[in-house]
């Protein structure tokens, strides 16, 4: 997609904090975190939302959920804990149009969920 | 696992106000509600958190993945918007050590995420 902002990330056209990739994932910081510890995980193919998720989509969000703890070992959050978000729609407060997990920790959470 | 409380609602030995079910995942809402519409997805095969992961959980992850939409549609929340919520660990506030996934809905979600 040409004008989306993950995408672009994903083909270097926009700097990004790379913190892991591979074939079907990127994730890097959020350039607002939320917690000390806040990165964006990603599929690199482009969909937009929980709710554009098809069937062509089961391997990529396998491979996607597996990495989860993958990406928090790398960030040292793995044993203390951490939160995934994953916002979808207007009420959610999604801002890009592009499928991401937040992964937040270094810090506690509230149980009101935000 | 006969010691785990979400085990126990997918055998129907603990009562659980059921949305949705197929041979994966159980869908039921949460009895302590955060929101309008509180609903917890589960895989039906018993997995610790996000951190217990691993390659034999790729299909289970991946249908659940795919049915976050399905039940925010059953909930009448899926246009308007919703949140989905994975706590791991300490700091996170995971409650129940069987993998679930909040989908809330029905009133606009902070941006500080807890």
């Amino acid at each position: 997609m040409d004008n989306c902002l993950f995408c672009r990330i994903i083909n270097r056209e926009i700097p990004s904090k790379i913190v892991y990739e591979d074939d079907q994932v990127l994730a890097f910081h959020d350039v607002e975190p939320k917690a000390p510890v806040h990165i964006l995980l990603i599929p690199k193919t482009h969909v937009a939302s929980l709710n554009d998720l098809d069937s062509q989509h089961g391997d990529d969000m396998a491979h996607l959920s597996l990495s989860i703890s993958k990406v928090a070992e790398i960030m040292g959050i793995k044993d203390s804990g951490y939160r995934v978000i994953v916002n979808c729609g207007k009420d959610s407060g999604q801002a890009v149009a592009h499928l991401h997990y937040h992964i937040l920790g270094g810090r506690a959470f509230e149980n009101n969920f935000g």
